[in-house]
């Protein structure tokens, strides 16, 4: 067991470095045994580390044993090694390998940490394209199989890529924004007060007390806003105490939080959102390129498609649209999840894009704090905005008044006393603002066509599932 | 009200831009009426943007009425106004603004929200330096004070100043770690089981059961490193139910954690960590110089010393040293919180650093999980960091052998079957790691040497504060 006995000066190569390069050369590398199999006097095994694996080959000699040799066919498939040998080309091109040129003349073997010989699921299963073929096997690993493992499904190329690609989301939405001159900040997570009246909320013990589980940084982020931070965004956890055992809800999720002070019209906001998310969807594009396609390689998907600026539809227009393909649907009813799947096909289908903004939601079906329409009572300053048909993001200018505030929550019958602290927040002048959360989870998910949330959650949460 | 209206094509000067570039042009700027006074025919404010202060003149004349001076002489401070006025040079230097060079003859004013007359403290009496100075107020706004009016407080030049200079720490440490492949996860803060035993947890009702809320993301990132993303980084909120109401805890703060593997030796990721350290430290000093300038302008401290490559002791030197010095302390017991500070003075005196890693702790006492010390059965491959005298930091290298992990546990008196979940995660291969959880509120708290770490946490959580 390595207890840090010594700083060894070696330096190791990493797999996806053994090429033609470096031919005849001897290296060490560490990785893991993918699979391995003994032919007389011969162990073949791969080496794997991350999304690159070679061939590796062990034989009998003046410097190796045949005892050895067994020894080597033995080590537990996973378990962590390293491996010495000499790097030789090969005459023809190896299919079972990433590295096709060269395969590791090995003389030395070392296992790290030895993996359990029996494994809950097989990498190669867990790895298998969705597709069956014929002729190729029809193992598949199952969802609840693999988040029970996760340890063991977060080792396959599609994961080790979804994974990348996520931290890519986050990190491209924070350039965009830090450009823009928005300030991170932090909101926490325990709260005294359910923010939405106290629906879908998880209670928390404190100390003597109680307490909650914030289901959005909204209230916080307006006040960073009322505080003169002009724009701002936050990156967290996000709880909804929902019993939804769906594929695209979670108890506890990733927002991409944003709230932006504005000079006479949300739309400054709402363009900047769009934009923001375009330069996230065009620098995955660029940056991702091969994780996408190790994605695509296992859960096939039409490539993601946007315009630029994006597209941007007002309700009305969409209630007509899903009216002309036959649907019924009032002018202030709000979308049911068919019907916003149903606009994403026709969205689509029209404007070739699977990224859209829809502006001017009804203002019955919105919460009490969003801005009314000023030239129509019957709308508000709200949005959606969708990919790929569902919805990822949800926002609206809001009341920045506290008068006209309550007035609002009273007709919403909502108790203003349970609201008092989010009304005094905009007492002392506050500008007029709009911002929106987004689902992290739901970004990634949709952008890779992908059908679960739970593969784009590293330990997702819902109702019946807190472990790992 | 604004409430998007319409769009006005009007462009708006920020006030920090007001200066000599635009003498003579009119222009528009939108910020808060600071102070104001009205003095006959003549009404003069101070307009303020974030850290940008200008005179503003408004003057009975042809085109302005005498009741519209008055108007304006009479809106509350802190109200939101927009402002058109003429910019025009000044005589000599106007000592009570940022824009020292110009005012703005004003010609319109339009109050875009107003505050209410009562403000319950005054930005000026929260902006006013610590230290009294003869023949000045001294007016100060108590913390308590401040905390419940944060969206006031939060507004001051000091506060404006501090969380860029957080949002810049957050940026920092992310952008070392992207440098060096690290990944960024997310880790779930709702958690099954209590992971260190079940002392300072926060219990949250799930459903029809109950869960915990998250002591650190250490799991998490260990299983990451089991699931072979070899180097992770999460940045989050961490949970700590503690009585302990002291100047630097919080029951809920912003982790900055990170865990890697490491080929040989454990200090492969204390030196990456001492690395990433030093160049937040001086990534901070040269992106926010006016920042910090700003903070120690109203809380004076030295400036924060540390030394390239970062200095690091063992925990025996550190003894030593403070048996010289007079303390009574054994071999194997840990620092009290008067010891470290010591220490931190005594280390200051010696190297000139405020910033320092303390290794090989104890063993016995770290957790069950540090890796020991394998020379030395006395102590462990574990540390701490240290600013100005203060923790801001611990970490070791972890146990990645399951069997060896088990006894370990054991040994700490602790119900195997608790946490069978954490020691399964390395049964299938795990490489040897180290890594640890950095408390961002007082890495920011301690640059800039100030007294409580409620004022680097922008709506702070303690045992009897969870508003607003």
């Amino acid at each position: 067991m390595n207890q840090s006995q010594e700083k060894l000066e070696r330096s190791v190569l990493r797999v996806g470095d053994l090429g033609t390069s470096v031919i005849d050369k001897k290296v060490w590398a560490r990785g893991r045994l993918h699979t391995s199999r003994a032919k007389g006097k011969q162990c073949f095994f791969l080496l794997r580390q991350q999304q690159s694996t070679v061939q590796c080959l062990l034989a009998v000699s003046e410097s190796t044993s045949k005892a050895f040799v067994k020894f080597v066919a033995g080590i537990t498939k996973e378990s962590v090694i390293d491996v010495e040998g000499i790097v030789r080309s090969v005459p023809q091109k190896i299919e079972g390998a990433t590295q096709q040129d060269v395969e590791l003349h090995v003389t030395q073997v070392w296992v790290i940490s030895a993996a359990e010989p029996r494994l809950p699921l097989q990498i190669e299963d867990a790895s298998r394209p969705e597709e069956e073929k014929e002729g190729e096997l029809a193992i598949r690993v199952n969802q609840e199989t693999r988040l029970d493992n996760r340890v063991l499904d977060l080792r396959t190329p599609t994961n080790q890529a979804i994974f990348r690609i996520q931290a890519a989301v986050c990190r491209l939405f924070r350039e965009a924004l830090d450009q823009r001159k928005f300030v991170e900040i932090h909101t926490p997570k325990i709260i005294s007060a359910a923010s939405e009246g106290g629906a879908n909320v998880f209670t928390v013990s404190y100390f003597k007390g109680s307490a909650y589980l914030a289901q959005s940084p909204q209230l916080y982020k307006q006040m960073a806003i009322a505080a003169d931070f002009e724009k701002v965004y936050t990156i967290g956890a996000v709880f909804r105490a929902e019993d939804s055992n769906t594929h695209r809800h979670l108890t506890e999720f990733v927002g991409l939080d944003l709230e932006m002070a504005f000079h006479s019209h949300y739309h400054e906001v709402l363009d900047t959102i769009g934009v923001v998310l375009t330069e996230v969807f065009r620098g995955l594009q660029k940056d991702c390129m091969q994780e996408i396609a190790t994605v695509n390689r296992q859960f096939p998907s039409e490539p993601f498609t946007f315009l630029d600026p994006p597209l941007r539809l007002e309700f009305p227009e969409a209630v007509e649209m899903l009216r002309q393909a036959g649907e019924q649907i009032g002018d202030e009813d709000d979308l049911s999840t068919p019907m916003e799947k149903l606009l994403g096909r026709l969205v689509k289908a029209k404007y070739d894009t699977d990224f859209y903004i829809l502006d001017k939601y009804p203002l019955a079906v919105r919460p009490f704090y969003t801005m009314p329409d000023p030239n129509n009572k019957k709308y508000s300053n709200s949005y959606d905005i969708f990919m790929r048909g569902e919805e990822i993001m949800s926002g609206a200018q809001r009341i920045h008044d506290p008068e006209y505030l309550s007035e609002r929550a009273k007709h919403h019958g909502i108790d203003l006393s349970k609201i008092k602290a989010y009304i005094d927040s905009f007492r002392y002048g506050c500008p007029p603002h709009a911002g929106g959360g987004i689902g992290m989870e739901r970004v990634a998910m949709l952008f890779l066509g992908l059908d679960n949330i739970r593969k784009t959650s590293m330990f997702p949460r819902d109702p019946k599932r807190i472990t790992p």
